[in-house]
């Protein structure tokens, strides 16, 4: 059924582990990947945990942990399977999610065997639900300020956990309103000789009957604007004490004599260090909101393709809505960037895996190899920081949009989209609020591993780089050859022509990257102590279009190379004008940039848009075939009007 | 309670009909205009129909019906407090939009004595409740093409009604599901000689026990994005018999001898004559959302003045959130537009009153006073469409970047936002889909009633563009002396100064949108029979951005006006700054418009977001100030987020 094209384009899009999403279009079945509209919010959170259960029967909770425990998989493969359980619903996707990307992940990475063996089996298989216990009513984004303590009593080997302030209550933890029986709490781990900053702590939270523990306050945060099926919660701790043995020990541990010991002297960098092994969280929320993106504007197309309104003179019939230029470009550009996305995701994934995927992260600081390293997790995690803010954003608004290009039908639930649209909009604030995602993405650009690592706040940053910058930029897009001798080749140019040519627009990307981050580096530069604040904050809004730039970068190389490696044929041909349209529509975007800083004319400004256009009617004779590519199995794709 | 100034800001925005909003704000009250959350669909229709009827116990349904069969103030007073209505749950305000705009509009404009005597008192008292139904499967946009057939039997005097195919169906319509006992079903009325366009017929579609009446099957839509509490249905008939009395005859009518009889000759004009009279919907719909996108401020900017997160240098205390530059950008900007549509929609709603307040449209198209009215009818038309566009588009994306700016509290249903975000968002593509509205604006704008009235498809638009516009650009904003003398101060100014001054703003503004209709109009004058399509289509970013720029202007203005208006003082100074946010805001989202076009230079450009910048520093202390001038009751504010 799937024409050779479109096989093609989901060969490309499926890269490295395409077998996985192979087996993964034949097991996620519509059985259990799917709810139906309407559910009450117990219903929905009831039939959320029976799949949840169903798909860690399949074998699927496995997936991503370590073998040796009874994982199966590399360890990014998780993320792939996370994209494509995105195809269902997405309160399962989450509640997914946090059962074994956050909470396993958790035990798996910052844990040591002791919790390994006791713990993993009973994670994967869903026999043990669990939480991640990080964000506090005061504390959402500034987590390294976090107000529970676990405090060790050195007369009885334990941990005491305690909630001191109503603002130091966890909250919005998936798992904990009802399901979980333990959770990884995030908590100021203090001993005698003082705070050692964050620390997770496994805590039982409920017996096995559902009761909460002696000290454990659990609530419920009710309805929220999305992910019904998800049972979010509050955990408070009054003093609870659980023995030594439950501090998730991978980067610190107390040993036999109460003393606090960690390869990290740090504090603020072994908080840093732990965060950094659950990149992974990141990867997999960008990674799902693509995936969702792409299933809506499957449906939107498919019905834009069939749906008819006001008529054309000389002709009987009505026009095809996706016809219209107006309509394709709704659709059209949304669809480049989507596929553009796909492989920067895949990229960020693969990179994933070649450096947390076998082992811990190095943390010898001193051994230059440990350093190389952590300047590629650190550049790892600086992408990934910012294709998360993007992806998802990129997902709010394409659901949104293709909700509206359905008009009516759009907003019944029966045609998918209103249930996506509002689930997926707190992925634009979870597992990082996406503007201060990208002001990490800006900051991870602008200073060195070592010196901004320790410490996140701006005072901290702008102060490193006025005295060690000395307006060096760090460039850390690595590219191959062959990207590179595309643009290349761009040099030297009409300025008013071949603003429909790739390399003319790569680069335009890389002079919108660098400019921004240069002038960036200059602003930042001339903060003092007493003027710091001030500084960086009249530059946020620099800071953010510099991230930006420096993402849209990125993923228009991934997207080149992936293209670069496919055969020659027709795929090849319709994929590098469907990236020329995400290159030009983002071109277009912020064409007023280009202006300002003279890097286009008036005139070719103007051509940029009417390329945009022509690519539009270029494509739309192949829009089908395109969505098709995406490669989503007919049978999760339940909307009325998406069927052809 | 509310400062001085905040009562200033109140009193200019409440405008003309300030006795009545200040009577809603003391009557509309919390217990029945709210809803709690997480209702089932059964239970928020259930207490949505309880509501309605409290409401109308109260006299609320009578505002705006005639006063003679009972009815309350003027006939615009009903848009004022609909925007009042929109502070509480929206599907009670969809729900009285439904029943008292749509379905007794349609009685009261569409019909004549004898449905006025029959109905409208058991209408604005909610005794009986009705539907509007024009959608169709088929035809959402394009409604001069419905399906559904009203045949005139000559033998028995009666009409029978009848949905010829699946795609007749009537969807989408509220009071259907459950409510409704009748509705004013659009159909194309046809006698022994032949098809008179679509006509409106009242039909009765439930017994009093709320069984579907024979012939008449009734769907459920179940459930939907949004609006839980608005039985939306379906309603389809197989040959329902009525009395030729059903007919809604202020337009047309079939005599005692089975002739049809009209003042207006033209199908086309005739129905569109009808349409216009039911112009109050858009102008409620707008108005409701705008309402709506202020309360999501006043809650999104009262959590922003009390949320911390991060620390400063040299400050133990965290930042406060809306201290953040990228923060301000987000809310304050939204803001100054919400006080500048208000203005527009005070305006349009006042110019609803002038041309339809007391009496029927004139019909008879050969006298000049007639004549003239039309044409003021149209202006209003045009602006109304584009400004229903235009500020429901703003209330989704208010709604969505407050929601967002929030985090997490923001996603908990409790604090109000995701509802809201999830109701409104159907009013995007509701009472006309924004995408056709825009293009209806430019068209309005491009030529003259008589021509396009009764040919709204492209083609017949772009025919008469070629053959008769020649050139002439129609100009129908009416501006007072005061707003031109501000306008023409602007001349002559250096380039590269006075960015921050509303003169030149207001300049900028009647530049974007005299060139970009001019160069529409040049373009579409190429149109031949064969091409018009083509041409029109190809265009068809050109039409929205005119249209869009056009509706900009009418906001400037209409805001500017009012500002004029008030006394001077330190409020009249606040809301000047406010507007010029407002205005440099819309001058920077489009600064690659004004580059390209020579408009401004580079540099200019760039000082635009520097003074949008400044300004949002400078009303960061005002804004508490600035939210309690939309007048909200602090009753109808629920989100604990928002507590001060």
């Amino acid at each position: 059924m799937t024409n050779p094209i479109a096989s093609e384009l989901i060969t490309a899009l499926d890269g490295r582990w395409a077998d996985l999403r192979s087996e993964a279009r034949d097991q996620l079945s519509a059985d259990w990947m799917l709810a139906p509209t309407g559910l009450s919010v117990a219903d929905h959170r009831a039939l959320t945990t029976a799949s949840l259960k169903t798909l860690a029967g399949e074998g699927f909770g496995r997936v991503g942990f370590p073998v040796a425990y009874g994982g199966e998989r590399d360890y990014a493969a998780s993320c792939v399977l996370f994209e494509m359980q995105a195809l269902g619903d997405l309160s399962l996707l989450v509640k997914v999610g946090v059962q074994f990307g956050l909470f396993g992940g958790a035990v798996a990475r910052l844990g040591t065997d002791r919790h390994h063996s006791a713990y993993l089996e009973d994670i994967m298989t869903a026999k043990l639900l669990g939480c991640f216990a990080m964000t506090e009513v005061g504390h959402g984004s500034n987590v390294q300020e976090l107000e529970t303590t676990a405090t060790y009593d050195d007369s009885t080997h334990e941990l005491v956990v305690n909630s001191p302030t109503p603002s130091a209550t966890k909250t919005y933890i998936g798992n904990a309103a009802v399901d979980g029986r333990m959770a990884v709490v995030f908590a100021q781990l203090i001993t005698r000789e003082g705070d050692h900053g964050v620390h997770a702590v496994l805590m039982p939270i409920r017996d096995e009957g559902g009761a909460a523990l002696p000290g454990v306050t659990i609530g419920d945060n009710g309805d929220k604007g999305g992910l019904p099926g998800v049972d979010n919660g509050t955990l408070a701790f009054d003093h609870v004490r659980v023995p030594k043995a439950n501090l998730l020990n991978a980067f610190g541990d107390i040993d036999d004599d109460g003393n606090y010991v960690s390869d990290i002297d740090s504090a603020g960098r072994r908080f840093f260090t732990m965060l950094g092994t659950l990149v992974r969280g990141r990867v997999c929320v960008g990674g799902g909101s693509g995936a969702a993106a792409k299933k809506a504007l499957t449906i939107a197309i498919r019905y834009g393709s069939t749906r008819r309104q006001f008529s054309a003179p000389g002709d009987d019939q009505e026009v095809v809505v996706l016809d219209y230029l107006a309509h394709q470009r709704v659709l059209l550009p949304r669809l480049a960037k989507s596929y553009a996305l796909s492989f920067a995701q895949n990229a960020v994934t693969e990179r994933l895996q070649e450096l947390h995927g076998d082992v811990a992260p190095v943390l010898t600081a001193d051994d230059p190899a440990a350093k190389e390293r952590q300047e590629a997790q650190r550049e790892l995690e600086t992408r990934v920081a910012g294709l998360k803010a993007v992806t998802t954003w990129h997902a709010v608004d394409t659901i949104q949009a293709c909700r509206e290009a359905c008009g009516g039908a759009g907003y019944m639930a029966e045609n998918e989209l209103t249930q996506m649209r509002s689930d997926v909009d707190v992925f634009a604030t979870f597992e990082g609020d996406n503007t201060v995602l990208l002001q990490l993405t800006a900051k991870g650009l602008l200073t060195d591993y070592k010196e901004m690592w320790g410490d996140l706040d701006s005072a901290g940053m702008v102060g490193k780089i006025a005295a060690q910058l000395g307006g060096r930029i760090v460039e850390r897009t690595a590219r191959r050859a062959g990207i590179q001798r595309l643009v290349d080749t761009a040099t030297g140019r009409d300025d008013d022509s071949a603003t429909d040519s790739l390399p003319w627009a790569m680069s335009m990307f890389e002079q919108r990257a660098d400019h921004a981050l240069e002038t960036l580096g200059n602003r930042l530069r001339k903060a003092t102590k007493e003027n710091a604040f001030d500084i960086f904050n009249k530059a946020q809004d620099h800071v953010l279009f510099a991230a930006r730039a420096h993402i849209d970068r990125c993923v228009l190389d991934a997207a080149l190379e992936s293209h670069e490696a496919m055969a020659d044929g027709a795929a090849k041909d319709l994929l590098g004008r469907v990236l020329t349209l995400y290159a030009l529509s983002s071109i277009e975007a912020d064409r007023a940039w280009f202006l300002e800083h003279g890097r286009i004319s008036g005139s070719r400004s103007r051509a940029v848009t009417a390329s945009v256009n022509e690519l539009c009617a270029e494509l739309r004779p192949q829009v089908l075939t395109l969505v098709d590519g995406f490669g989503i199995p007919d049978e999760l794709i339940t909307a009325p009007i998406a069927q052809l």
